[in-house]
């Protein structure tokens, strides 16, 4: 916690304001000469956006992490989150397990997995075992699991994953990574050994300790298989313990995400995942009957991350014109602050994750005007909000939902 | 190294794209009344800058060290380069024996000394010695290197500058700065003794004493002389211990500036510094030359600030304009990723530097566009980079060179 955050917590009163965070996964984009110099956002028809901008938002642009990183989803929804993602890191075997819909507890260390072919030498000669096919995933699975219930005090969770891929989860007490990886990275090299990053620490050397003896009792068990005679391990971390909504800004949090991974990220920060929504118009309904339960809904819309990864333009415009069409729903019960943004940019251009500032639109009774007539990437560049880092983003809307009292006289 | 600077560094990747960072320097400027609120940059013919601009830059201001202060060229280049100004400092004997177009090695002390006149009594009666012409000063320089090589086992060597004043250099193991200067800053006093600024720093304790010793041997060599019978010494540093180029980034850089400031300062963070060319035509033609040879190219160019120096508004529209007709010979191979902007403003109204975050401009094929028409400070406060520390541009121009692999998942 840096100072910062004690001035934070110092002011932080509670005021039962509603707070809704849409999040369009992927939302920023760039303009290319390709596409008239036009991004998504500006190309789209968002006659719902633009009527919520008319009656005043202020706009901005946040850098994700910080000025050139892309981020993965997971420290670009913390950063929303209003968690600091440098100081927050989250391995990329805890992400991993969260995407499968697992449930982790603070402490628990995961480790995303490959099946692979090793020879009568034990060296790896496929890391992929030829991309076996998820239901030979998912039997193997079942045998480790039959077999493998602890470890020493340690309870061991084996969950498939498509093709080759599964994750190990060891839960104990004083566990902690993150570990060197088992993936020798090559073909023809024997399987290596987890070590610990700092050699210092005894819950790294716990836990290396836990994955040798995991191999010694997993390997026999495959060791008939063909192709998928053994596994590397890679990205053991743990969960970190990070203070939930309710410690850190005393919320009652929902989260309304219909991909595992994001449910998984609310649930990294205590917030209650409300299952059932399919579609934005059905989890837009879901927050209104929610409405009194909660002071805080984070509602997750992937389809414009998608449309971006595919670099198809077309969809991500459709992706925000559907999004602005069932945008009514929430706006009939008007939370009393809301932002609307992305976790990070992912232009068409591009095919993927960027560094680029996100837009952001952010609407209450205090919000102001920048007198801006739609919500673009060009607009929010000239907004009230300026440039600024996503983890800002969580202690503005507190400010909207008058949840701060004045610092100093 | 901060937690920030370490995840730079564990996402950082290879992919040989090819990058220029651009100086015009003092580039920024401010609108005044007395030239109808234009900048020079606004007021300058620019086609060339314009049509780069038509193809997709993005565009921002930079502060050049942290807001409200004014920096020289050694912070100013600094920051440019990456490295944070208030971390690195790098003292003024360094600055100024690179000013020189001396070259340092890593943990050698500098100081810039004067000339000055002193009576019977060992009082300073002229901090200048009357400004002795500077064949006086090479001439007593030359008295000095002749019979002072080594003190102890440090290795010492005296350079002459213009006028009265010199730059004197110790080598040897364990040499720290800072230290006090010995200039008592008013006549009428004795010459002061170096004093380490950490008293109890081993390396700035050992310089103090060599500073001492040095005194002993020089100025008997100098009892004879009128009006330069004494010398004053301040800014005594080491040059820190800086990460190169290569180091920080993988990057193999080259220097292209005229001036020896330039030259040093690329110098100090390992850049190769390429000679010959002297006007900046000649260095983008170089530029080409030696295109294969390298990943990063610094060019520099001296007379935007001059003119700023001199409160010569014209000189400084004209230095522009020359730039722009130049530019056209880097863009026929066009770089990568091309950043153009200043070390810091030089506003024609102060005469000096000066705070005012300068204007820069990014280009390269995932830049996207601000849809602005020209690159002018007024312009580029709307752009999409915003208005950030300048430390940020170079991990800005990796991220754009698609240097950094995704941060987390």
């Amino acid at each position: 916690m840096s100072k910062l955050d004690d001035v934070y917590a110092k002011l932080q009163v509670k005021t039962g304001a509603k707070m809704a965070l849409i999040v369009l996964d992927g939302l920023g984009d760039i303009a290319t000469r390709e596409q008239g110099w036009m991004t998504p956002l500006e190309a789209a028809r968002t006659p719902n956006l633009d009527a919520l901008v008319a009656q005043g938002v202020a706009q901005g642009r946040m850098i994700p992490t910080a000025p050139g990183i892309t981020p993965g989803s997971g420290p670009g929804h913390l950063a929303l989150f209003g968690y600091d993602p440098i100081e927050w890191e989250v391995g990329r075997g805890v992400i991993e397990t969260l995407g499968l819909g697992i449930e982790l507890k603070n402490g628990d260390v995961a480790a995303r997995a490959n099946f692979c072919s090793m020879d009568a030498k034990g060296l790896v000669t496929d890391r992929r075992a030829g991309r076996i096919a998820t239901e030979v995933c998912e039997r193997l699975c079942k045998i480790l699991s039959a077999k493998i219930k602890k470890i020493g005090t340690s309870q061991v969770f084996i969950y498939p994953g498509k093709e080759h891929r599964f994750v190990v989860v060891f839960r104990g007490a004083g566990l902690e990574g993150p570990l060197t990886d088992t993936d020798p990275n090559r073909e023809g090299l024997p399987i290596a050994e987890a070590k610990p990053v700092d050699p210092k620490n005894a819950g790294q050397k716990k836990v290396a300790k836990l994955v040798a003896d995991f191999y010694k009792v997993a390997l026999p068990l495959l060791a008939k298989e063909k192709p998928a005679n053994g596994f590397l391990m890679r990205g053991v971390a743990h969960q970190p313990d990070i203070p939930t909504f309710e410690q850190r800004y005393g919320l009652k949090a929902a989260a309304l995400a219909v991909y595992p991974m994001y449910k998984g990220l609310s649930q990294l920060v205590g917030m209650t995942k409300i299952e059932g929504p399919e579609t934005i118009a059905q989890q837009f309904e879901r927050y209104v009957a929610e409405y009194e339960n909660y002071d805080y809904f984070f509602i997750h819309y992937k389809y414009t991350d998608k449309a971006g990864e595919d670099g198809n333009f077309a969809a991500k415009v459709k992706a925000i014109e559907d999004f602005d069409e069932a945008l009514p729903i929430l706006l009939a019960r008007k939370p009393d602050v809301i932002a609307i943004t992305g976790d990070h940019s992912t232009p068409c251009s591009l095919k993927g994750h960027s560094w680029h500032p996100q837009p952001v639109l952010l609407h209450s009774s205090a919000s102001g005007s920048d007198k801006l007539s739609r919500f673009t990437e060009t607009g929010a560049n000239s907004g009230s909000l300026g440039i600024f880092e996503a983890k800002y983003l969580m202690r503005l809307m507190q400010a909207n939902a008058k949840m701060f009292d004045k610092y100093g006289a």
